[in-house]
């Protein structure tokens, strides 16, 4: 199977992409892959390896955090991001792309050149989030819809649904609504419109739930707008890093507190990492035609190789035949 | 200075309210208490410690998490929290109050019996936490208000300067809005008609901010609406509780992680207190006549020591006048 990697935009870009890419060839012998960008650079830095597996897409321009999406998406049409969105779309033998440029590009690129699933009111930001007993949970939309209907996130708990079920073996997800209190009658307006109608949905909803417990491993889907989400998750990252800023702060204080941190190293590294939700991949941007996974822009290679073996993944688990095959029908918004 | 006390409806209450009013009074010469509930059961608890500056108000109710908050305060009219209201409305001795009782009740409740500062649209919720730096920030509102207008987040940010003016001591605290990025353009119709607003103020507005920098010091106040502010905080919270629960899993993994995170402890203790604003009081609900510190539900002595001391700070640095030199004119939405 063919997967399309946007090598630019990325913070650590072209090269820590491109070291992904060749990681993700060497573990994973049933993928190729189509590198966009600077055709000569890549071919440099890739070196003649894979010869066979790697197809050099050129694209002369790169689309940076300081563009306006929109008028990115239209004007710089000969992009690392725009050349491998395009080709994602009009090839059949690829099955979806992995990109760390600007998310605003990257999702307004999708939308427009790749194109909804029909049905599908408002493709959702998807990324999986680690939770205390070892497994994960699902929290759709986290930013790429800002201002939403009710409605939208009833679709957005079908295509998280459509996730469970396909990738993660999930059956009966326990789909729950981000909200200020876990009673019934919590919530504000918008959120109380929300539980009215997932509460009459065919499926596993759960209810309201806090922000604090988003982690605890008692839903998989965690359903929100996406600027709720986007607030969510980002305070759930800034704690992350704070705390572990913090115990470095703490444990330089005293002789046997930097032992004993020593010593305990390899536990916090494990933390780290399992906190870590980019270092496993990125996010998948659910609801469009193809598989996209949108890799943090500070992505280094591990994180790359993780995405392009996420695209594998949801692909071989028929992820958007799920899709058309769980939603609703006349849901259109 | 006489302090009122809601002695019943938190957790651990009254066991542990009645221990934490003691720790005040020892700490604090400068103070009184009235403590309200059960007056055998409270004046057993104290013991005869204290005898002339502790003064018994009896109830024969309590408000429970079960209670609607509004009818609650109209039905239960010798609860508690409705006697000790009431106390703080009528005494002008009593400069404010502490409870660890329902949320919804404490707030509704002091909204209707000790009113709102005169200009004061809707009282706000407004915790500190702690900063990477050491310092505190200010993140208001967090759960009062969940259905807001632009203009309320524009009295919310006034609210919060006249606390880090009069209470923390800084003159011009550096506002910011709390938002899915750092751009000017970031966030919803909701958010961006706000940041128009605060823009137009004469205040040390300093823009969007994305809830991964609300602990890293960047700030002194972040303003939001009380759903995103409820959103944020238990976010933060939770993924504090989460990872300190974490480093436990993977420490015990390992004999050697063991040994370290033993000789380590200390550090980890400074950070959980670091962490755990609501072991250094409470939330000060602002904009309402009297002082009153909403202590968590979970609060042990030390907090409701530390709450009835926040009240007294408070009080001393003239909070509630501030506020009234403050807000603009006209403001009243």
């Amino acid at each position: 199977m063919k997967i399309v990697v946007d090598c630019y935009g990325g913070d650590y870009s072209p090269q820590e992409t491109v070291k992904g890419c060749l990681l993700a060839l060497m573990q994973n012998q049933d993928i190729n892959l189509v590198l966009t960008g600077n055709a000569v650079e890549l071919t440099n830095l890739v070196g003649g390896k894979f010869d066979g597996r790697i197809e050099y897409l050129n694209a002369s321009e790169v689309i940076t955090n300081l563009d306006v999406p929109t008028t990115a998406i239209r004007t710089k049409k000969d992009s690392s991001l725009v050349v491998a969105l395009d080709r994602v779309k009009n090839d059949d033998e690829c099955v979806g792309m992995v990109s760390s440029g600007s998310t605003g590009a990257v999702l307004t690129g999708a939308v427009l050149k790749i194109g909804r699933i029909e049905g599908v009111s408002r493709p959702a930001l998807l990324p999986l989030l680690p939770t205390l007993n070892g497994g994960k949970v699902l929290l759709i939309d986290c930013g790429a819809n800002v201002d939403c209907k009710p409605a939208m996130l009833v679709q957005f708990a079908y295509l998280a649904i459509s996730y469970a079920n396909s990738v993660l073996g999930i059956s009966s997800p326990r789909v729950a609504l981000l909200s200020n209190g876990t009673e019934d009658k919590k919530g504000n307006e918008f959120t109380k419109q929300v539980f009215e109608l997932l509460k009459q949905e065919p499926i596993n909803f759960v209810g309201n739930m806090e922000a604090r417990d988003i982690l605890s491993g008692s839903y998989d889907i965690v359903v929100a707008d996406g600027m709720y989400g986007n607030i969510a998750l980002k305070a759930c990252e800034g704690t992350a890093t704070t705390m572990l800023k913090m115990i470095k702060q703490e444990i330089s204080k005293g002789f046997f507190t930097k032992l004993g941190a020593l010593l305990a190293k390899p536990a916090f590294r494990r933390v780290k990492s399992r906190m870590d939700y980019n270092q496993n991949g990125g996010a998948p941007f659910v609801g469009i035609n193809k598989i996209l996974i949108k890799a943090h822009g500070a992505s280094k290679a591990n994180s790359i190789c993780c995405a392009i073996e996420q695209v594998k993944e949801m692909h071989k688990s028929n992820f958007i035949n799920k899709i058309k095959d769980t939603l609703p029908r006349n849901n259109e918004q």
